[in-house]
């Protein structure tokens, strides 16, 4: 029997941008109304000052702030209005000395005031003036040109997802669309005898395919636009012209199944027969996850990984090697992991990396994270884990009370 | 000057819930592929057993367990091969001693058979007999009926949120269509005289619209469906038209707008004279926040609420009150928060809640939560955000190295 030379998950990685590391996700430009979830590939910058008139934060007068020197509520200044500037319309005074406006909250500041009074400090003295009972200086309840942004200042950076917030601030600054990576395009290849789609009633010895819809809903979850999936007999002829298909359409192709020795040389041999420089890493030193192979195509500019048959090495291996390439063509900023201290001791396996399930449980100091421990085909681990935490191939498991990365699933 | 009586966030909450408190969310059915993000309405049972029947968990001889008693490496026991199983097909013979049967990974064990030995230890003997060099127990690599889960048992329970794994799960156990919530249907309302929508060039004095594109995504992201926006001048008869036809299709409406102290009672007249009972918030002790009115209407059903006019604080409000119900009301597993220490202090009102964005920063020990300031109207405070940590009315700010719970936003 031939044995596998394994990759360690930072060798594979580190071939796979090396095979594919001339290739670049293209760019388009989407309205930020759709925008959301989406990787910007360029960074943005403001077109004009946010606010671009001096906008009153209070509603009030606006003044000119030494007029109001020595004021207080024994002792007002006399103002004459001027002006009462609209919501939404352009001031139309300049406000000289002893003269003020009423402006609402939110409305443009007249040439010459630099400073409001809020209305709570003033009083009607007559008609066409007004008691102030407030000492104001240069700049008080008000919101100053370009205060929250400047114009042509770098407002957020290629890499960042955007969120509403990063919309509400790009509608802010009148920017319309914005340069985002395109999707990249994924086709799921699922392959077994054995495997029956959902929709059918499987026969004795027939299971659910379960990596096709799985693996879907992951790839979206991350960004991916899944543009094929496919439920395969064992079949190497009828593999290679599916594979084949879909490099013609696709960025990333990954076939998952084959987790008999004989199955499994199958993917490779067929990745290795269409790719060129096809495989360049057939077996992968993680737990689970060792039946992984990493190939490209350079001609198509296509990556192709075969990944384990079983469910939860496929989704582990597709978080760690798919979704990994994918943040790092876009300099996606990685999510958030949460630090847990371990509930219990966890054994690993020397000279591979663990992937280890972990659900998390709330103590009165953070996060306790509680080991899950099944066999790796059996999915239903994965519901009780609200995420997985590696162990380092050079370390020799977990202890309890010893600290841990985890990554949300 | 007619001074609001505010509530806490505590007592606001508590009124909404009572107000809405007959209120149900409908459940509909879904298709496993198309339940992604959605949240359960009842708890799913397993319709059969996983696997439904004995799998083998490598490639090898099915045999008795009690046959391969004292076979070794130096001392074989020789078995007669009566089938080769296929993957997919059932397992046609019944194993008696002395008899053993090829299985492939994930194929089915026959009858009699009650172990796997993996085909490594195996070595062909004649044209229908092996040589066995390994000594099994019953039940020794392979999975049993029921193993993964068994029949008309819990897999999952109301208020998950379905990820890819439970759609995999689900897809395991032939469940076809998923009862979920139907998601919440919200009206977005924008009022304020000096709001462009972002496809408009605005005049001076006039601003780009934020909070429709920003609400509306924040909305989304939680699982609500926008069934409306739209940006309204100021008039109060507009409004009101505008509020009372929303309701005709929407479980929740939300006017945000009116920062200045008139408009504000106007937002809060309308909700009073179109719902019963009307308003029963006026005034919230957070900040930002405190412009927020909380209001139901019993005949159609429908949460009505409104935001303050600045981005930042309608977005907080909108996650603290508006997501909160929508969690309330589906029984929503909550998001994990991140635990992290403060790096420098913070002051906070007394009387009232703050809402403090806070950046996190990576250090060995886990992570940093700087506090970003600015005024609460500046939306790019909240780019440079990645989440918020709430302050207790209770308590005079934060030191530095205090350990939060930060909200991901």
């Amino acid at each position: 029997m031939k044995l596998l030379v394994v990759d360690t998950l930072d060798v594979a990685r580190r071939k796979l941008l090396e095979a594919a590391g001339s290739w670049r996700l293209e760019s388009e430009q989407v309205k930020i109304s759709e925008a959301i979830g989406r990787v910007l590939s360029e960074d943005v910058y403001s077109l004009e000052p946010v606010p671009n008139f001096r906008r009153s934060s209070v509603d009030g007068y606006a003044v000119r702030a030494r007029d109001t020197e020595g004021a207080s509520e024994s002792l007002p200044v006399f103002l004459g209005v001027v002006e009462e500037v609209l919501m939404g319309e352009e001031a139309r005074s300049d406000i000289l000395t002893g003269q003020c406006a009423y402006v609402p909250t939110g409305g443009m500041i007249p040439e010459g005031a630099d400073a409001m009074v809020m209305v709570e400090y003033c009083e009607s003295f007559d008609e066409n003036s007004i008691a102030v009972y407030d000492a104001v200086s240069p700049g008080r309840n008000m919101v100053s040109i370009g205060e929250d942004m400047k114009a042509n200042t770098k407002m957020l950076s290629r890499g960042t997802v955007i969120r509403p917030q990063e919309i509400g601030a790009m509608a802010s600054a009148g920017i319309r669309e914005v340069p985002v990576y395109k999707e990249m395009r994924l086709s799921i290849i699922s392959t077994g005898d054995e495997l029956v789609d959902v929709d059918c009633i499987p026969d004795k010895g027939q299971i659910y395919d379960i990596n096709t819809c799985a693996l879907e809903a992951l790839a979206k979850k991350h960004g991916f636009k899944v543009v094929h999936s496919v439920v395969l007999k064992d079949d190497e002829l009828l593999l290679k012209e599916t594979v084949q298909k879909a490099m013609e359409f696709s960025d990333m192709v990954v076939v998952s199944g084959g987790s008999s020795q004989g199955k499994k040389d199958v993917t490779a041999k067929v990745i290795d027969e269409i790719g060129t420089p096809g495989v360049f890493t057939h077996g992968l030193a993680l737990k689970p996850g060792k039946p992984t192979i990493g190939g490209y195509d350079m001609e198509t500019e296509t990556i192709l990984i075969g990944l384990p048959g079983h469910p939860v090495a496929a989704m582990m291996v597709f978080e760690l090697i798919c979704v990994w390439i994918l943040e790092e063509m876009t300099g996606k900023k990685k999510s958030k992991v949460i630090y847990a201290a371990m509930e219990t001791n966890v054994a690993s396996a020397p000279g591979k990396s663990t992937c280890q399930p972990v659900e998390l449980l709330e103590t009165e100091n953070g996060y306790m994270a509680r080991p899950i421990f099944g066999k790796s085909g059996l999915i239903t681990t994965l519901t009780r884990a609200d995420g997985y935490t590696i162990i380092d191939m050079n370390k020799e498991g977990l202890k309890p009370g010893e600290v841990v990365q985890v990554q949300l699933f």
